[in-house]
């Protein structure tokens, strides 16, 4: 029986909590083969990232995966020293070592294949196995590039290793105790939930819940890998993020209540009503890798219709400077942005087969005086656009009309 | 044409002194196909072992190796986008990318073969190559292990890569101008030698002078790779070390003074004088990887002698511990240490073929009262043990006595 756990860069931030995590993961080994997967220790990432500018403002993206590699192989070799310190025998892989073969994509790889011959031939003589989460290798000889895989990458790597070793279970340890059904900082009532489907997971991580990176999400629905998010320092449940099954149509439809601060509302004025249009403002988004959501195009007057839609905070200089040419190409009128806006969604595979609740949420807000800027959905979450200072009280009252606090 | 160059962990201590790395090697490239080898950033693999050392204070080999060798990468990585930054093509390779072979023998391995060509198709595509220092990998694959080459390490990166290329010349960067005649700190008419030989450069590195590695001159003298030394932040010829031509017949025959003041002397007293005794002492001592010098037997007298040797400071109570259970096996009476002797070399291949310089030395340090404990010699050196409160007096006599400062 083999089991992936995965530490993220906060639980082995110092010798004292790498200590910590090598006695857990001790004890788990005295049941199962363990496959541990390490992130770089604290801000090992950030500080590389920093000196890397500092001689190249435009840093390449081969050298910088080759050097952001290093934080993770530290680790990984850190973890298996303080393994043997405990008496359990381990031995530490970086993504090659560890078969982990991905894309010639720097930054940004995705896994092609895990030839996971090391790992189980490590795990046969009684071994710990610690991989350097993160990172790959573009080929399995030895002049292969490294590459890394990204946001969310030590993640994806637990769960893809999962799925190669056909590991009983994916267990995915960090600061917090696992997904909530709000924001726990904001609503005090907010309920960790035991199980969250593939789907709802994915749902509350693009709309703003940070608890795992959606890729990883992605690989372990695709393989069938379910993944548990628990708290590194406890000793609790945590929340086990699966497919649907047929327990889970008597709980509540809703799960969650997803927000996001962190972004801003862009306007494009005055654009001709011609088809193509969109394409041409988007794509150039699309092309400069920004994330585009909550896109509301205003119905037509003479030929002449408004497009608005949000980006993340980070991305809007980048974002203006893009549309800027396209803007005058089109022949739209203006550009305007706007930061006072937040997102709120509520989440859940029951919304599919409940109508009705698109009208509960608004009318909770319109209770509230929380004016809708603008809404989306999907088919399992409903999106609405308001005003950021509302947003803890946008939370609090649908937390409570849907009766989250509830199973 | 492919020139190496090598910069040690000083010369790259800081984004600032990269850079000026940087410019040295961008410019040497516009005459000659670079490769560049770099060590750790200045503290970084001090750090590393630290932070080891917390977790497990007698770290495994293979995990060390593996962690230290994160020092290079990063430093290799950093280098080539220092280059870019200048607008030069340069790609970074670990040791394993750039085929440097080695056994399996962690924090000491030797190169067994190098597979140079990645490196050559890189030069091909008129890329500066760096290639991270101090580490190889066990075997042609990716999941074979990462090993470091030990003590010296980058400097015998680079005097192996430059055999296997074929280079023209090797250049070791340090923050010294090239070899002197005696530590320019001590004798301040101590002159910098232009040349040279292998083996004149082994035995000063042998007997304190802390210039290069013994290991990368010896590959230097095996491969014939002339190996430049000079200073990374100066534009001086430094000291080329070559094999012995017919012009260095005319020049001084001692080509310099040794010393080191880093040493304890051990005796063990009252030694059964029976054959295999010398044999029981030393092997416990090579098989603690501890160097010995300067041995010296009594005469035996009753067939009791005493016998003595020096050794590394840093090596004493590991001595201690491994001779304490011999003397009781081998029935010697006592072992005894004395921390206040130094040695003081003189070397030259001259004094080969030239008698009579080892009076000339004796008389010297006779003449300025300074006592002489033991003698050893080799066919161009002649070392002698003495107070180490007179080692100062000492290198300036027999500086002055061989007319060093003259050529």
């Amino acid at each position: 029986m083999i089991i992936v756990q995965k530490y993220g860069g906060s639980s082995v931030a110092t010798s004292d909590k790498m200590k910590a995590v090598a006695s857990r993961v001790a004890e788990a080994a005295k049941k199962a083969d363990v496959v541990v997967v390490v992130s770089a220790m604290g801000d090992t990432t950030d500080e590389l990232i920093s000196l890397a500018k500092q001689l190249n403002p435009m840093p390449d993206g081969r050298e910088m995966d080759k050097l952001l590699a290093t934080g993770e192989q530290a680790s990984s070799a850190l973890m298996a020293l303080a393994l043997h310190a405990l008496g359990k025998g381990a031995v530490s892989l970086t993504g090659g070592q560890a078969g982990i073969i991905t894309e010639k994509a720097p930054g940004k790889a995705r896994i092609r294949k895990i030839d996971a011959r090391r790992i189980k031939q490590e795990l046969d003589s009684g071994k710990v196995v610690v991989v350097a989460g993160f990172q790959g290798i573009t080929d399995n000889v030895s002049s292969a590039d490294i590459t890394t895989l990204g946001r969310g990458g030590s993640d994806t790597t637990a769960v893809a290793l999962a799925a190669a070793l056909s590991a009983k279970s994916c267990e995915i340890y960090t600061d917090v105790d696992g997904v909530f059904t709000a924001d726990p900082r904001v609503e005090r009532n907010a309920r960790k939930l035991d199980t969250i489907t593939y789907e709802e997971m994915l749902e509350l991580a693009g709309q703003g819940a940070r608890v795992m990176h959606s890729r990883a999400v992605e690989v372990g629905e695709l393989y069938g890998v379910e993944i548990l998010v628990a708290n590194s320092t406890k000793n609790a449940p945590g929340t086990l993020i699966k497919k649907e099954d047929s327990n889970m149509e008597i709980r509540n439809p809703v799960r969650g209540i997803a927000h996001d601060t962190d972004i801003a509302r862009l306007t494009v004025m005055g654009v001709p009503d011609r088809p193509g249009i969109a394409y041409q403002i988007f794509h150039s988004l699309s092309e400069a890798n920004i994330s585009v959501d909550v896109i509301v195009q205003n119905v037509s007057d003479a030929g002449i219709t408004d497009l608005s839609f949000t980006v993340n905070n980070a991305d809007l200089d980048k974002c203006k400077q893009r549309l800027s040419p396209v803007i005058k190409t089109i022949g739209a009128r203006d550009l305007i942005s706007d930061c006072t806006v937040a997102k709120i969604s509520i989440v859940g595979s029951g919304i599919r087969s409940h109508p009705g609740y698109a009208d509960r949420m608004f009318g909770a807000l319109a209770e509230e005086d929380i004016n809708i800027v603008s809404i989306t959905t999907s088919e399992i979450r409903i999106t609405c656009l308001i005003d950021k200072e509302k947003i803890k009280q946008a939370i609090r009252t649908l937390h409570k009309a849907f009766e989250l606090e509830k199973v």
